[in-house]
């Protein structure tokens, strides 16, 4: 009898394993989980986000069955206009993600390519050979969906991001009864959220946001400014329930937030009655202790609103004593500083500020570790591959694994385009497929290269030095004028003028006795000067015109 | 009666306030606390590290009375070489800090030019007309000391960076006794640390360590290589017990870890038996199970030991599969990135690495929440001036001032250059003083200017674009070739030949009728093109050349 192979591959680039997309390979058919974005770090200057490489998939895109979206944040769907510009399957989503989407792919003008359709969790879709069960899972956005996919090689249980609340926000917890009854039927594999392997114990219910904004509106004086994600549904309700407590307006603040209000209240995800909302204009006419106001920024984005009013250069108003910050949000890994910052500017502009280092004013949406081992007692799989999450973080979920009685052999820790082979009695590594980070910046007319990255990089660190050098295009050497220097972020120009005149002076004796290979004879005598003198690296450029 | 004034200053540039330099003014008289550096955050590529502004005291060095050093880590004594250049006053010092900074001077060459005094905690040293009481506090590394301040305004008390540990590794906790003794002299304010400002409770004992050590040691199967501060000697002495116990042997690798160690031992503050500690080379030969190596890179900064070994270009050795890595440290904030970068890294090279997230293997230097309030409680200031923070801290620390039933309008929160001017029975804002961000680049021929860190920033974001014209210099207009265009950093010349074409076009163009502004109308109409075409705004130089 064949044996029945199926293919699990992460993509995303760099970064954390399989959080923006997930495929998998049955034959020559796949599924794709998810089309998400992340963000740069700070190796990573003038990058606005990153996409996925779906460069392996490119010839096959008329064998892609469809693509499944989890649940609706950036992570998870911001690479979804760029996907659907190469990829027609079609999308299959719960309304709010489904929601979100379309906010995002309207404003992209690219909602007309996308086959958009609705799934409820508890539904069961098939896509070519895949049969996909969706059920409910808790997050921080309400809507998630974990996945059940049933193949020729075995059952599949994908968690998505997910944390075990008993008492969520929208009253709906995760379908237990479901991951039960997978359980019974067999799993093959389990790949199931990493985020919080490193945290021990149980993440908090997102109730504990109620107490807290409760304190905060119970004892805010002036205005409160709220900043959160443009996806945080949830959160929205939660400030929504506290301000129509204690008698206070709610305005929204920045397109994408306004926008998806709308489309959260037309869905019925957002229970906000009329007379509590009002614009931000109307909002800033009202007196102080009346007024709630929602924007994005917790991140401290300097671009966003948030980080505008840190500035001082909202258009709209600006901050006053007697404010009232909140960052509902946790800083995304090498953002801290960029949060802190923020938080210690709108100090300096007198608002209070409270974040959650100081009071629980957002909690984690993500599984814990002993989640996690529910997760695991409840789907008793065969095999576990830990997903989401730095390598750092899979480790550790592995070790939970571990310590659960998985065997050792029977858990595989992979990285972006590493694929995964599983048969029903076997898991082992496939071959590996192109996935670099694909950089976007600008208007997206072009993606930004490797290469650019670390000449960016290098200019950053002691900026560059270039040299014009004029030479008659017959006589072939001799300058035939003193050379020109120019810099950029190595040093001031007071400083530079006396090195400046002798790097001149010897690039003209050089250049006097340069047989050919004038331009890399100049530019090696200017590095190596340029160090001794400074002990900095500039980039040095020359550049030899011909007249 | 004439009422007696004392001023304070904290210098540092932006950042934490005071945590790298404070000074005390009486009369016309000075005396300077602590000389630190500050590490540099993303927004300052190509910086080392960063020093107080001292400018304002440059006319007044004869004055300066006094350098007092709390104690021996690099945010307090790194800034030591480039303050004795210019600063002739006396340093005084306890023996291990002391011990540093000898070691420090001397790799600097300017040992000679250092006054060093040693003063052991419980002593008083008059300066000027300040005199300075020692005492002992705990902290990460031994023989750090507060300071009493009589003056003729009152009785000052600096806590430095401390905790209350009650079992400490050098078994000498904090001077209770003098603290309450200060009290019943009256104390007019305290200038205490705010680091942990934002955390409840009690920071753990030093001893907690101890036992996350005992489990590493008993655990690891192969060689454990343990990274750390190259200043943190308590550490040095816990993983030396920690050998001793399990039966291996300890080198250190880095030249300032040995440098540090050797001192250490010297003085009395290391007690390692000679035939526990081998060199690297000969560790390197022995067993695996009998290996211990400490080295530093902790904060995951690329050149250090710990960073060369996770990206494989250490010349010494290899991490292996088996090895045990463990960072015994905290990540500075707008490090996290770098530090989880190189974890990942060191377990993708197969090591298990251990880390504060998942083991104490590491416990805060600072007071938290319950050691700020036993402090104001034991010292009962009139005033408090919370220190050694970032403003959000400093808020945090006040907060707990007023809890505590100190008034507000008797806590002053400032930020580095603001004075403070304090009399027996009044604190209030005085006189700026300029504090930038001094930038120290290189091998410190210079310093950098924050002209020049924008310079960089800017050409990190989009690179940029140089254009050079060859204009014929008698006849003025039209360009005598075409122009030539080099790029950095911006788009790869594949994408961008289309775009560069019809740049040189449109220059000749408006090159044929420019009237005098040739390189402002050009830079002009390339800048304007570029941001049409590419939604990207490199930086745009135009170089004339009149041949």
């Amino acid at each position: 009898m064949k044996e029945e192979v199926l293919r699990i591959i992460p993509l995303g680039g760099l970064g954390e394993v399989g959080r923006n997309m997930m495929v998998y390979q049955y034959g020559d058919e796949y599924l794709i989980v998810d089309a998400g974005l992340m963000f740069p770090d700070s190796t990573m200057p003038g990058v606005d986000y990153i996409i996925p490489d779906i460069q392996f998939l490119l010839d096959k895109v008329d064998r892609i069955a469809g693509i499944i979206i989890t649940h609706g944040h950036e992570d998870h769907i911001g690479a979804i206009k760029h996907i659907v510009e190469e990829i027609p399957a079609p999308i299959y989503a719960t309304p709010l993600t489904r929601g979100l989407l379309e906010v995002k792919l309207a404003r992209s003008g690219v909602l007309n390519k996308a086959k958009l359709n609705t799934v409820q969790a508890g539904e069961t879709i098939q896509a070519g050979p895949f049969q996909v069960e969706f059920f409910h899972i808790c997050h921080s956005i309400p809507d998630g969906v974990g996945l059940g996919i049933t193949t020729p090689a075995g059952l599949i249980v994908h968690s998505g991001d997910y944390k075990f609340d008993h008492t969520p926000v929208d009253n709906r917890p995760a379908d237990f009864a479901k991951l039960a009854e997978f359980s019974q039927r067999g799993v093959l594999a389990l790949l199931a959220d990493s985020t919080n392997a490193e945290r021990s114990g149980w993440t908090p219910s997102e109730r504990v946001v109620d107490q807290a904004l409760d304190q905060v509106f119970m004892l805010a004086k002036g205005r409160i400014i709220l900043a959160s994600f443009a996806s945080l549904i949830s959160r929205m309700q939660q400030v929504a329930n506290a301000a129509a407590k204690f008698n206070r307006k709610l305005a929204f603040a920045g397109t994408s937030m306004v926008d998806n209000v709308k489309m959260a209240r037309k869905l019925g995800y957002l229970d906000i009655p009329d007379n509590l909302i009002v614009n931000l204009d109307q909002v800033l006419g009202l007196p102080d202790e009346e007024v709630v106001i929602m924007c994005t920024g917790s991140q401290g984005e300097p671009s966003s609103i948030l980080g505008r009013l840190s500035n001082g250069n909202y258009r709209q108003f600006d901050i006053q004593p007697g404010d009232t910050v909140v960052l509902s949000s946790h800083p995304i890994p090498g953002n801290e500083e960029n949060v802190y910052n923020t938080i210690n500017r709108l100090f300096e502009r007198g608002a209070e500020v409270l974040y959650e280092a100081i009071m629980p004013v957002h909690v984690s949406g993500h599984a814990s570790q002993e989640e996690m081992k529910l997760l695991i007692n409840l789907v008793k799989p065969r095999f576990l591959i830990p997903i989401h999450g730095e390598l750092r973080q899979l480790k550790q979920h592995a070790k939970i694994g571990q310590q659960m009685g998985i065997p050792a052999e029977n858990i595989l820790v992979v990285e972006n385009g590493q694929s995964i082979v599983l048969t029903k009695n076997k898991i082992e590594l496939g071959a590996r497929v192109p996935t670099a980070n694909i950089f976007v910046d600008g208007s997206g007319v072009g993606t930004v290269d490797y290469d650019i990255m670390r000449e960016r990089e290098m200019l950053a660190q002691d900026g560059f030095v270039l040299i014009n050098l004029a030479v008659d295009k017959y006589s072939g050497g001799g300058l035939i004028q003193p050379p020109s220097i120019f810099s950029q972020g190595f040093i001031l120009n007071g400083e530079a003028s006396e090195i400046f005149d002798e790097v001149k002076n010897r690039v003209a004796e050089k250049a006097a006795y340069s047989n050919g290979k004038l331009q890399k004879d100049v530019e090696q005598l200017v590095r190596n000067y340029l160090y001794e003198k400074t002990r900095r690296s500039p980039r040095v450029f020359v550049q030899v015109i011909r007249v």
